[in-house]
């Protein structure tokens, strides 16, 4: 083990991965969906859920699928996951989100920031922010098409282990909406980068 | 009626919308499908398939359902739909895709260019670009999460009409893959703008 990292809860922290190292993405106490992002080392690919849908075949990744870029080049690969059922419909939450959904007035934290402010200070300019892999966070889609959260299947110390095949800068938020998280507040998350 | 515009079959098109306007996309001999991208008029909000999803609370939008922008703003609302059943999880196709999955070697006509050029034609930096709401394409979810192409629903003249919220750019691209067409080549589609 390289490097360990924690996410403390409702914030958000990022590292550089270099292509073949592995990242072990953590839910030291269950529960906790964490919104993940993933840019090329120089900012100019990013993470995108529909690429990947379409050379996936599929919406939830997991165990041997692939996280494609927005250039049609393999970002990442799930190499195990102990939970299985991982969100990648949903935004980021923003502030805004927070305004029109939960009726906040002052600042609340937020994936948007928590994810934005990790990838500036490793120089990458994230916005407009692409549809983060929301870890462990685990939405129902009914046959017409209803979107229904529930809860997070991780339990404590579940973890996800993904294969850079670039080099890379991810960050990671705690996600701070109770929705993602079954109803509590939110908790830390952590990262290790692990040798290939 | 203010002014009709053809798509060209696999080509793309766009045009500039005022806060209540309404746009009919027309596909006029039916089974086709046709990408949709919108942003504000000085191309600072984007459409967003996540905002969407969270705010509707469903990822099959019809009648009576917004479009969010990446900003949280309601960019249109479907006010009528002939058809019913539209996509919006995948990326527009891009050359790269024609590579991977279809063995293109040359060039091939895709949904980004069409976009992007439509886009920037109309002063609109359009990069990286959002995902399209793709009309009429019929992508069925199975359970475990796998992705089948379907026959769009569209039959000959049928439409699908949207409320401008606020001053918009639009662009429209018939899609080139036969895959999304039920193995037809790509035909023309068509907009109209009309008066709220």
């Amino acid at each position: 083990m390289v490097k360990q990292q924690l996410v403390p809860a409702a914030g958000g922290a990022g590292l550089r991965l270099k292509r073949g190292e592995l990242l072990r993405v953590i839910d030291p106490e269950g529960g906790q969906s964490g919104d993940l992002l993933v840019y090329s080392e120089d900012g100019r690919e990013r993470l995108s859920n529909g690429r990947t849908f379409d050379y996936d075949g599929k919406i939830y990744v997991s165990t041997g699928d692939v996280l494609w870029s927005d250039c049609s080049n393999p970002m990442m690969t799930i190499v195990a996951d102990q939970v299985g059922r991982h969100d990648f419909l949903y935004s980021a939450c923003s502030l805004e989100m927070y305004r029109i959904q939960y009726g906040a007035t002052g600042y609340h934290a937020n994936c948007t920031d928590n994810l934005c402010s990790a990838l500036r200070e490793l120089g990458i300019e994230p916005e407009p922010l692409p549809t983060p892999l929301n870890l462990f966070m685990n939405v129902e889609i009914a046959a017409d098409g209803r979107l229904v959260f529930a809860p997070p299947k991780s339990r404590a110390g579940d973890s996800i282990v993904l294969r850079a095949e670039m080099a890379l800068v991810v960050a990671l938020s705690s996600c701070p909406a109770s929705t993602c998280n079954d109803g509590a507040p939110a908790r830390p998350l952590a990262f290790e980068i692990l040798n290939d």
